[in-house]
């Protein structure tokens, strides 16, 4: 499993993935599941995966190649290279339609096995328009985060969404933000196995057409580890402190 | 959807379930998914009940119909009623039995329409033993919670794990732990349609053989209401009060 998170503000984005791939508890693996691409100054378009890795792989490979061949080739490749693209919408598509590509060719193949599916998050900034972020489905359609919609998530969704659900608010700045993603992140790893450091996160800031932003949390790093411990400590202090039910005795 | 809750401790039981039954979003109803089984001072036995509806009505009522007619059968019936069975372990064999019976007649019927599936936590206490907590499968085959097992949940059961994953100990006290499984299914509801209030639940005191401390919490309990906004106010306190990431600017 895996669990991804893509958080969407006036100020900016925070998109945060896992490392851990699992076939099964005996063969464990650590991966990048967050994919960058840039144009500095112009352009950053962020692609964070889960599902079957041989899938989710040969689409950001794909698209990687698409987008480094742009000067020699022409017709449908072009049609595919994100860095050309002219808007985050279209890079979405590129995103659903590569993945279709790849399930076409491998699907038949890959299902006597296990699942071949999967899921993307797809966000940042093409300059000219404001920064964005898109959930794209196994079908290779895909959602937009707009308005009312704060965070997508993808894989192990559940253990970390009631701190986002209830700490997260339109008027949260994207440091408060890349904090609780932090807390959403340690829930599920308490919670899951499968989903596991070290953290990918970019911290996103509009306008800012630069990724060098990007962290990596692993069990050791200082700010991670004292956020876990005092969130720990404040939590049960916070229990302990509230009133317990009556029953009668 | 439903969340079911079975907390084991040295000082007894906390068993708690929601009460919303789903076919759809405009399909819903308020059941109890708790039956309660009890001799007074010599054996109570709960039965909570996840999945398909018919399923799981279907096994308690027919367990309810075996325990009312012991007197007046013999036989097959005889050894099905729970409230003549000799210890929690073969309580849970007759729920997993009468499981048994009733996807042999149903699951075929059933299927074309949706999941037939049942699963059931089985707990309580009879007279000679100390209490215990099992939790049966679709498959009618169970496990029991021993020793390092502090608990079992059925149905939606990740958005409530993380609080309990970090608060509960084996030296929690009953109260403290009913305070806990309020927190738990109050993250579960607001993260998650499926689940809803009134939440039903036995404080069961180890030796006590009473129910008399069966509870109801609805949305306008005073209690549950208290507990919920000050965990509210309380957590968002403690993550505005702690540190945010530092990244370059």
């Amino acid at each position: 499993m895996t669990y991804c998170l893509g958080i969407l503000l006036p100020a900016g984005l925070i998109l945060a993935s896992d490392s851990r791939s699992s076939a099964g508890v005996d063969q464990i693996a650590v991966v990048e599941k967050l994919a960058l691409f840039e144009v500095p100054g112009e352009r950053v378009i962020a692609i964070l995966s889960a599902g079957n890795l041989a899938t989710t792989q040969a689409v950001v490979t794909m698209i990687r190649q698409y987008s480094r061949h742009k000067q020699e080739s022409a017709g449908s490749v072009e049609n595919r290279d994100i860095l050309a693209a002219r808007t985050m919408f279209d890079v979405a598509q590129i995103v659903g339609s590569t993945l279709r590509e790849v399930l076409r060719l491998n699907r038949s193949f890959v299902e006597p096995y296990g699942d071949p599916n999967g899921t993307f998050l797809v966000a940042g900034q093409i300059a000219g328009e404001p920064h964005r972020l898109f959930q794209v489905y196994s079908a290779g359609n895909f959602i937009e985060a707009l308005g009312r919609t704060q965070f997508l998530q993808l894989g192990e969704t559940k253990y970390g969404k009631p701190i986002l659900d209830r700490a997260l608010s339109p008027t949260s700045g994207l440091d408060e933000a890349a904090k609780l993603a932090l807390l959403s992140f340690d829930a599920t790893i308490r919670s899951n196995l499968s989903v596991a450091p070290p953290i990918d996160m970019l911290h996103y800031e509009s306008g800012s057409f630069s990724t060098r932003t990007l962290a990596k949390y692993d069990s050791n790093h200082p700010y991670w580890t004292d956020l876990r411990q005092r969130y720990s400590d404040g939590l049960t202090a916070l229990v302990a402190g509230l009133p317990d039910p009556q029953f009668p005795s």
